[in-house]
C-alpha cells in the first residue's frame, strides 16, 4: 500500500511538472505574440489555456481519489494538499497568459504595446518566462535556491509593472486612452503571472521546510 | 467519532460563513469608499483584510486537520476539500475589495472614479454587494436558487465592464491617463470580485448534485 502511494505522489508531481511545461510554452509563445503582434501565435495560446485546464483538473481529481484511497497524514497529506494548491495556481497562469494573447488579438492589426513601453514590456516578458522555467525545475528537483530566484524575480516585475504606471501616468505619456488600458490590463496580467509563481515556490519551500503556516500565506 | 466529525464540518461552514460576511462588509465599504473618495473608510477596509486573510488561513489549516484525524471519504471528503477552495476566492475576494480600497486612497483628495462613469461604477458595486451578501445566504442555507441569482447577476458585472471599455475607449471620453487607469482597474477589480463569488456558487451547487467534474471548472 505504502509503495502504490509514493508511487502516485510521484504521479502527482510528474503531473504538476507537465503542466507547468505547458504554461511555460504558453507564457512564452503569450509575451511573443503580445510583444510582436502576432495574431496567430495570439489564436494558438488561448485555443491550448483549455490543455492546460483540462491537466489541472484531471490532476485535483487524481489528487482528491488520493486523499481518500490512501488516507495520508502529516507530510504526504500537506504534499497532496500542496498539489490542489500548485494545480490552481499553474491554471490561473495559464490564465494570465490567455490574457495577454487576447490583448494582442483584440488590437491586431494594430500594434498592442504603446510606444516608449516597449522595452520594459520586452523586460517583463522576458522574467515572466525565466520564471515559468524555473518554476518547471523547481517543481522536478525541488532545489530550494530555485525557489529563491524565482522570488527575487517577482521583486524585478513589481518594480517594471510600477514604471509602467510611471511612464502612463507620467507627463511625457503621449498615448490614447486605448494605450493606457492596454498597458495597465498587459501589466496587471504579466504581475499576477508572476505572483501565481511566487506562490508555488512558496508552497514548495514551506513543504521542504515543514513551515506549514507560511505555504499557506 | 462520526458525531466529531459532523460536529467539525459544522464548524468549517461555520467559520466560511463568517468570513462571507466579513467580505461582505469587506466589498461594502471598499464601494462606498470608492464611490465617495471617503479616505478614512478606504483606510478601514486595507487595514481589515488582514483578519480577512487570517481567519482563511486558520480555516485552511482547520480542514488539513479535520482530513489528517478523520479520514473523510465520498461526499464528506468533497466538503472539506471545496471548503479549502471556497476559502482561497473568499481570500481573494477580500484582496479585491482592499484593491478598490486602495484606488480611492490613492486619488485622494481627488475623486477616483470618472466623470461619465459614476452611475456604471455605482451599479456594479451594487451587484458586487448584492453578491456578497447571496453568497453568506447560500453558505448559511445551501439554498441553490441563490447560487442562479449569483450567477445572473455575474453577468450584469461583465455587461457593466464591458461597458467601461466601450466608454473609455469611445470618441466621447474626455478622461486623462489617470482616469483611464483607474477606470480600467476598478472595473478588472469588480469583475473578479463577482468572478469568484460565481466560483464559490457553482461548488456549492456541485456539492449539492455530486456533479464533481463541474465543480472544478
Amino acid at each position: 500500500m505504502r509503495e502504490v502511494f509514493q508511487q502516485e505522489l510521484t504521479e502527482v508531481r510528474e503531473r504538476l511538472v507537465t503542466i507547468a511545461e505547458l504554461v511555460a510554452v504558453s507564457i512564452e509563445n503569450a509575451t511573443i505574440a503580445f510583444n510582436t503582434s502576432d495574431v496567430n501565435l495570439a489564436e494558438q495560446v488561448i485555443a491550448e489555456d483549455d490543455r492546460i485546464d483540462e491537466l489541472a483538473l484531471s490532476l485535483d481529481e487524481l489528487a482528491i481519489n488520493i486523499l481518500a484511497r490512501q488516507q495520508p497524514v502529516a507530510r504526504d497529506l500537506r504534499i497532496v494538499v500542496s498539489a490542489l494548491r500548485i494545480s490552481a495556481s499553474l491554471e490561473r497562469m495559464g490564465d494570465m497568459s490567455s490574457h495577454i494573447a487576447q490583448l494582442a488579438r483584440y488590437r491586431f492589426p494594430e500594434k498592442v504595446v504603446p510606444k516608449g513601453l516597449r522595452g520594459t514590456f520586452a523586460e517583463m516578458g522576458r522574467l515572466d518566462v525565466s520564471m515559468a522555467k524555473k518554476l518547471v525545475e523547481l517543481l522536478r528537483t525541488e532545489d530550494l535556491q530555485i525557489a529563491e530566484v524565482i522570488r527575487n524575480e517577482d521583486d524585478n516585475v513589481d518594480d517594471l509593472h510600477l514604471k509602467v504606471f510611471d511612464k502612463v501616468l507620467g507627463e511625457t505619456w503621449k498615448g490614447g486612452a486605448v494605450d493606457t488600458v492596454d498597458a495597465t490590463l498587459a501589466s496587471r496580467y504579466h504581475e499576477r503571472f508572476a505572483d501565481h509563481a511566487v506562490s508555488i515556490a512558496k508552497k514548495v519551500q514551506s513543504l521542504a521546510t515543514g513551515d506549514w503556516v507560511v505555504a499557506s500565506a
